[in-house]
């Protein structure tokens, strides 16, 4: 007999995804193993944040919590629920990757679920990517995975969800994508397209699962050269608008710093080292204005 | 007899104000020029944003502006001003320095004049200090400067101001000052504590011109030994902390960013290079932790 879907399965699973992504990324950065840091939530619950600081990765975060407890007004006001539904329940499953080499390009995927003791839920999430340097071959291949995995789902699901994902990792001050965008999405509750809790909790964890094999073989790309100083300076210079995205418009960033979440696990996206140069220009022509060129919402990398 | 006190005699002082800095800062970076740039406001008005990569100033910007036009509703919205008063004005000068070395602080000032059609005005401004290592003496120092020149206008502002800028000055997600703080204070307009406009202005170009007797010393000490790794590693997390108070919390960044301002003229203040570490702990005693210890609100350093 399947048992019923309820929070703890799902937070079990969420687990499980951890512990499979971390399993997969240290055997793919030639077994540098993670360091786990568990940490407790004052109000209930806590999570396992896992680091990676390896040959490929220089920089990386697998970060799994489960917290509950009283919703603090603040959170309520800021999701917009009902603040007098007064328990919560979230899980999820936060990456960043950081690689070392320029040519590799930076990911993020998150799926999180969320429940107020009222019946409200939902589920959320997404994967983007975000090269240093756009490769087209890469960029493909990468959506074409999402697509994938969005169409076992639902057939309109890719195309709306890549729409959110172009509108969300977006730098309005830059007028630029973060990288080449991914898929996104958020507040699927129970009825969303006419699926169930349970159809909707196979798709955030197939998204999770879509993670290893969107990233590893970017890994595993053969990649050897050193990098030059102009690949090091443009890495540096990008890290800087991922510093950028995150802190000004990244809205679980921001949930998390003004709820008084747990910052060292919501800082954990930031780059190990990120420059500023006051209005830098790419040359004409070259690879980093292709690439400045390619960072706009809208564009069919299929 | 005297003019008549206006904006554009506001902005005609603050412009001196930035040429006067401008002189006294390359002179005390052994003759380093400012660069330049020039730029105009779609809305109305421009700016001088000028740029200084020196001997001791790792990168600086000293900014001068004077805007006007019809009052943006966001930007109506965020100041809570009527936004049926549809022309503003606003004029100020904006500055960031980061230096080279990890013995030399990091220092800002801001002074700002604000003005709608509807007859509201007001000034707002402050100069704080960031220190990489917290130094007692220099503290006292600096702070015996600002309270100096608060001193000569109103016998209350020293402290009031001093306790306004270590609440702005504040990391929530931290628990941290961003530094040993210094004056902040906003929304003076004509009656406060009695004083008239001429006066307010008087005490904001005071504040200006406190800035380089405050600065200068710090650049013409005599600082030769190469940083240490340690030093620069500390340097470049410090840093990653004034990255994060700007990009977070400051709340003239916010308004720049969410209103369409100059990028590039608004994010002058980041510094050249910032690094991330999880969970960093300094060791039980060392500089580095003692400094930790000093930010802290209320500390009286005079």
């Amino acid at each position: 007999m399947k048992p019923v879907l309820d929070k703890h399965h799902i937070a079990e699973a969420f687990r499980g995804l951890q512990d499979e992504i971390c399993t997969g990324l240290s055997k793919a950065d030639g077994g540098t193993p993670f360091q786990e840091d568990n940490w407790q939530r004052a109000g209930g619950g806590g999570g396992r944040t896992r680091l990676i600081n390896g040959q490929k990765i220089e920089k990386g975060g697998v970060n799994f919590s489960e917290v509950y407890g009283k919703l603090p007004p603040q959170a309520a006001q800021s999701l917009k629920v009902d603040s007098s539904s007064s328990e919560f329940f979230a899980t999820g499953v936060s990456i960043v990757l950081h690689p070392r080499h320029p040519r590799r390009p930076i990911i993020h995927m998150n799926v999180r679920y969320f429940e107020l003791d009222n019946g409200v839920c939902w589920f959320g999430g997404g994967i983007d990517m975000t090269p240093h340097y756009v490769d087209l071959k890469q960029a493909a291949s990468f959506h074409q995975k999402l697509k994938d995995c969005c169409d076992q789902h639902h057939s309109d699901w890719y195309k709306r969800f890549k729409k959110e994902a172009d509108d969300y990792f977006f730098i309005p001050h830059r007028n630029e994508t973060r990288g080449i965008g991914g898929i996104f999405y958020d507040r699927l509750s129970p009825g969303y397209d006419g699926k169930s809790l349970a159809e909707l909790f196979d798709f955030s964890l197939a998204v999770g699962r879509t993670f290893l094999p969107c990233y590893v073989p970017e890994l595993d790309k053969p990649i050897t050269h050193t990098p030059t100083e102009a690949e090091l300076k443009w890495q540096r210079l990008r890290r800087g608008r991922y510093v950028e995205f995150n802190l000004v418009w990244d809205r679980g960033t921001k949930f998390g710093l003004t709820t008084n979440g747990r910052t060292e696990s919501i800082l954990m996206s930031l780059p190990p080292q990120a420059n500023w140069v006051y209005d830098y220009k790419t040359e004409e022509g070259s690879e980093e204005a292709e690439t400045l060129a390619m960072l706009k919402k809208g564009i069919s990398w299929i």
